[in-house]
């Protein structure tokens, strides 16, 4: 394996992807086909992720727990419908040991039903609502397609929140504030603006009353959920009797929300932000911020050189920010160069002897290849401010990219084209499943997302009444 | 269900344990037999273990990875002796969908070998040595006999650390360093005193060439192991071809360490200090550390308790304390006092009109039922003392009741009389199995740990040179 990336993103982008995730080292695959593993700076990147979400979540009052991933299959069936969604893709356990268990046992696809069974017991009053929980843990589903890291494995890392609420507004209410801090996480820390609205009835979660959902586009043209927040109404407190006492003691069923995000967020990261030499971090999530690369190591001007780098390493990480000296002796400033580039460090500082002389670094961003000097005394204060610009530059070049894959249609000829040509196809519909799935087949686009608000004219598709204007694309 | 614990712990301490677990709200049985359900409580306490132990493992430059649960037998197989070990308590699966999986997958019972197989594709070089990356999942093995939450649990959230290293000498103290950073966070955050030293030849972890230990003692006189770490050796790098070229090119196997805790700490620290009212939280781990309780609620004088609650709560948790106002219009403070006391909250606040008058409230500590009075002015100072002291005197309790229950034993028939009474037992041992297996046969005791240093004298059960002085005990 050649140590750069030798696939060009416009010319092969699959290719490239693959070989992005596992140069950088942020995956590598299972030796059981669909699964994949973490390398650390993969896994820092989803640790970024929790920490943010966490501190969003802990703010709404929203604590996490655990669960098991194993759910007896009787409980799994307990809705039907939600259950005959899942069902092709369930891992099953037959045995212990040398024993078969009694009732078989699913490896959590998703925890409704096991949450819920527990929750019918530990909810009892309007005192105990709402009850708001979130489970940080993995989810299984048999990919038979080919395996893709983050985008699609049999096993990913996610959070699944269960909320349960004494009225249908405090519930709706939870839907969309989720999602909104959804929205603020991915584009905040992964610099990737999404679009957010309803999912069409066809596309909504199995079991749920309605799906909101964001989406997002990625450089290859096709569409990307980035994470779904349910309104549950009462589906699944019914079969599950999740039931509480009001303050007249009289039994109602309880309204539910469940809502997850996951490390597919990591996927559009790569997607969307990569470039030709590799990987390209937003900031705020990368596991390292700045790397300090030092020009000489002969003699007392090496050495100079060293004590300077790690001066700046210091100050560097006394200020909070992740940053490293990349010491190895045995390699050249060029390789270093190329090497984190390729794992997509945000900024990094070249120190050389004639730096030293007029108390400079060199500082380059890997977002925009840009180079300039910067003070050695104060650094910190400069990098800080650095890493602020760059992560708001991400941003800004990636809501424009999406922006110029936003087209109109006026007619089903202009959608089928529209959709032909990658991005997203904003166009008027009835509403109508069969409209829906007559597009689906004749060119291959979902509608991604129905964003708010009406629409005026007629159906693109059976001249009717337009009741919305949803966006749609060709998705992952 | 009554509200508060009905068993004593001297009396009962089983069902103590159980009602404390499930009233104080830390877990709950799954549906399925043999799994528990963390409750927001319970996880908390978990995520408190889990931070003050990422910090200690990075400042050694340990990072976190992530791996699949599912396990191909034939990998799982490849470590006869390790295989042989947890194959009878495997879960197996053998269907995804409706079709039938061609290799069976094991559920994770640990990861040595799929950690291995794949450290072998990514350590080409000295370059790449140490590699020391550590996974926070769950480890699934069948529990045949009754469950017993955070004790005895088919699946179990735990971390396992696994380094890799160019010469013994380094893995061998990397092995005694994560004991130490173990231990030292059982003592610091849970207050739990241990005992460290080696496992015994036959009490070993299953394909390593030693085990050390860190063992407690619980107040039923039966050992608890409080985590383990491990000298690999070269028992897996050998089948796993995890190989490393050195400085002149030549390639030799690596020497690897794996060590874990999991959360069987909290059921300890649920043995070690809990009382017949419920839970005793040390201060480092309580979800809530600090519960403030109005005594008046009603009209102006009401309005100002309740004012001085809530200033004081803010003031708190500005300090970095987890507080809160306990505002239940419905309960009495008496109903209140208990709820906490048994869900174990450290320091209670207590504030009534009279307190106000005199610009001060009471705080009473859950661990010793001590009362004084607190100014109301600069609260969060005199209150993080007092967090500071209770944590202190928990350990210091403990360290004591840990003393009073380690015994010396200089014959083989006062070892039996000893064990008969619980606790530890010291006693010289030549290092024979044969006369470690008689002891257990004979009494039920095992070698929980043999500290470090020698011993003079006979073995006490054969009458042979001693070698050590192991601590003997019925264990968990």
């Amino acid at each position: 394996m050649k140590v750069g990336i030798t696939a060009s993103k416009s010319d092969d982008f699959s290719e490239w992807y693959t070989q992005v995730v596992l140069k950088a080292e942020l995956a590598d695959y299972a030796p059981v086909k669909g699964l994949i593993v973490l390398r650390p700076d993969g896994y820092s990147i989803w640790e970024s992720i929790r920490t943010s979400l966490d501190v969003k979540l802990a703010a709404r009052g929203v604590r996490n727990g655990f669960l098991p991933v194993l759910i007896p299959e009787s409980l799994l069936g307990k809705e039907k419908e939600h259950f005959a969604g899942f069902n092709p893709e369930v891992f099953w356990v037959t045995h212990s040991g040398e024993n078969k268990v009694g009732d078989r046992l699913a490896l959590r696809p998703t925890s409704e039903t096991l949450a819920y069974s527990l929750y019918s017991k530990w909810i009892k009053s309007w005192r105990d609502l709402p009850l708001r929980i979130n489970f940080w843990n993995t989810a299984l589903r048999a990919e038979i397609k080919s395996t893709k890291p983050f985008l699609r494995t049999s096993e990913f890392l996610w959070q699944e929140g269960h909320t349960v609420h004494a009225c249908s507004e405090e519930a709706e209410s939870e839907v969309a504030a989720i999602l909104e801090l959804y929205r603020e996480t991915v584009e905040g820390d992964l610099a990737i603006p999404v679009i957010t609205g309803r999912k069409s009835e066809k596309e909504k979660f199995v079991g749920a009353v309605y799906t909101t959902t964001m989406e997002s586009m990625m450089p290859d043209g096709r569409a990307l959920q980035m994470g779904t927040s349910h309104f549950l109404g009462q589906n699944f407190s019914r079969p599950f009797e999740v039931k509480f006492a009001d303050k007249d003691n009289v039994e109602h069923f309880a309204w539910q929300t469940s809502w997850g995000l996951s490390w597919r967020l990591i996927g559009a990261m790569i997607m969307v932000h990569g470039d030709d030499k590799g990987l390209v971090l937003p900031p705020k999530v990368a596991p390292l911020q700045v790397v300090i690369i030092p020009i000489s190591y002969s003699g007392e001007e090496g050495a100079q050189v060293l004590a300077a780098a790690e001066g700046m390493e210091a100050e560097l990480l006394k200020a909070g920010i992740r940053a490293r000296t990349d010491k190895r002796e045995e390699l050249t400033p060029g390789f270093k160069f190329h090497d984190w580039e390729m794992r997509g460090v945000p900024v990094r500082i070249e120190i050389g002897p004639r730096d030293l002389k007029d108390g400079s670094a060199v500082l380059a961003t890997r977002h925009d290849g840009k180079k300039s000097k910067v003070p050695l005394d104060g650094a910190a204060v400069n990098i800080e401010e650095e890493l602020c610009r760059v992560q708001t530059e991400m941003l800004g070049a990636a809501k424009r990219a999406l922006d110029g894959m936003i087209h109109d249609a006026s007619s089903y000829g202009a959608l089928t084209k529209a959709v032909e040509g990658g991005g997203f196809v904003r166009a008027a519909w009835c509403g109508g499943l069969e409209c829906e799935e007559k597009v689906k087949e004749e060119t291959g686009a979902d509608i991604r997302v129905v964003p708010e608000g009406g629409a005026e004219g007629a159906c693109i598709v059976c001249g009717g009444r337009a009741a919305s204007i949803p966006l749609f694309a060709r998705g992952y």
